[in-house]
């Protein structure tokens, strides 16, 4: 399969490329780095992404920025960042990805575990990644061409533990290496509208 | 208590008014009824209803409208409009209700069953109705002064189903009466975030 990895980059996107590419061939977009750029905030700039990389098999996302502050400090602004970014950006990639993805192709996005466990600091994240659950349900029932989608949601992770474990007291972190498993059951798998809880 | 009931005028908000005034006074809001109006999609309107209406003991919503139409044919713009009325209109009427509402008070929103159950057309539901559960999971553990915040997840209402029965096919309706029992559950009981699924 010939499959894109948006958000290629980070910590989840080095490992979901590594075990992607022991059997499929992976073409890499990231905000910054990567074969391809792709703003997932811009739309134009999802579909510029798009028509640089032709049909694909398989469309996997493990981008995503969310601002983390305390409830009380938390703006009206930091809701429709996250919104845009996370939600909405995943979204479009789904939405002008259609065209792109071959019949009976899947798209695999990222949610997280604070949609069902939340911390201090973390309400934005947590809305966001409840919108992307109910999200991936839905479009799997209306999704054209027999498309799939699902969504992986690791918990904390253990390479993010010196950086920010402590916003996440008594959660037992998972290995990127093991989170990557969901996007292979959801890329390799035939299932369409589940969230994999990895950790 | 004195309550202020957001989207006093539907069909949900009317029931829940009845309910709630016999043991409460209510002062009502709405888009353009109500003692009082207020666009849940304008934070200055939601800034404005608050300071007119004063000190209150508990906050309900009833409102929140989204877009329905099949998922190829839903555009960004109608994701932004249902994430900026539903979900966004109802995390200011929290964020803004802070200071408004009393200690120990509560907060009590309107989700839906298309967060687990989705149906054609209702893409932007489910994705709102799901950020909506988070939300208020997340909120709950950050409300500062003792406050609650719960939400009322009804099915589709008996009295929608000559409007709109058709999209929800096999659904077992839900009387406006009892979804509304979620409201007093959420205000007179002491619970926080919860989702009160009802139907």
């Amino acid at each position: 399969m010939k499959i894109l990895l948006v958000g290629a980059s980070g910590t989840l996107g080095q490992a979901v490329r590594t075990v992607l590419e022991k059997q499929h061939e992976v073409v890499t977009a990231s905000r910054s780095s990567g074969e391809y750029t792709v703003d997932l905030t811009d739309p134009s700039s999802v579909e510029v992404l798009y028509r640089a990389v032709g049909p694909v098999d398989a469309v996997a996302c493990t981008a995503g920025a969310v601002p983390f502050r305390p409830f009380t400090d938390l703006t009206l602004d930091d809701f429709r960042a996250g919104v845009a970014d996370k939600l909405l950006g995943q979204v479009e990639l789904v939405r002008r990805g259609i065209s792109a993805v071959a019949p009976g192709g899947s798209f695999t996005l990222v949610t997280g575990v604070l949609a069902q466990d939340p911390i201090r600091t973390g309400a934005v994240a947590s809305t966001v990644n409840g919108a992307l659950e109910s999200f991936v349900r839905s479009a799997a029932i209306e999704l054209p061409k027999a498309q799939r989608i699902n969504a992986v949601s690791p918990t904390v992770l253990t390479e993010s533990l010196s950086s920010y474990g402590e916003f996440f007291p008594g959660f037992e972190a998972v290995s990127a290496e093991r989170a990557a498993l969901g996007y292979v059951k959801s890329i390799d798998g035939a299932q369409t509208g589940q969230v994999y809880r990895v950790g």
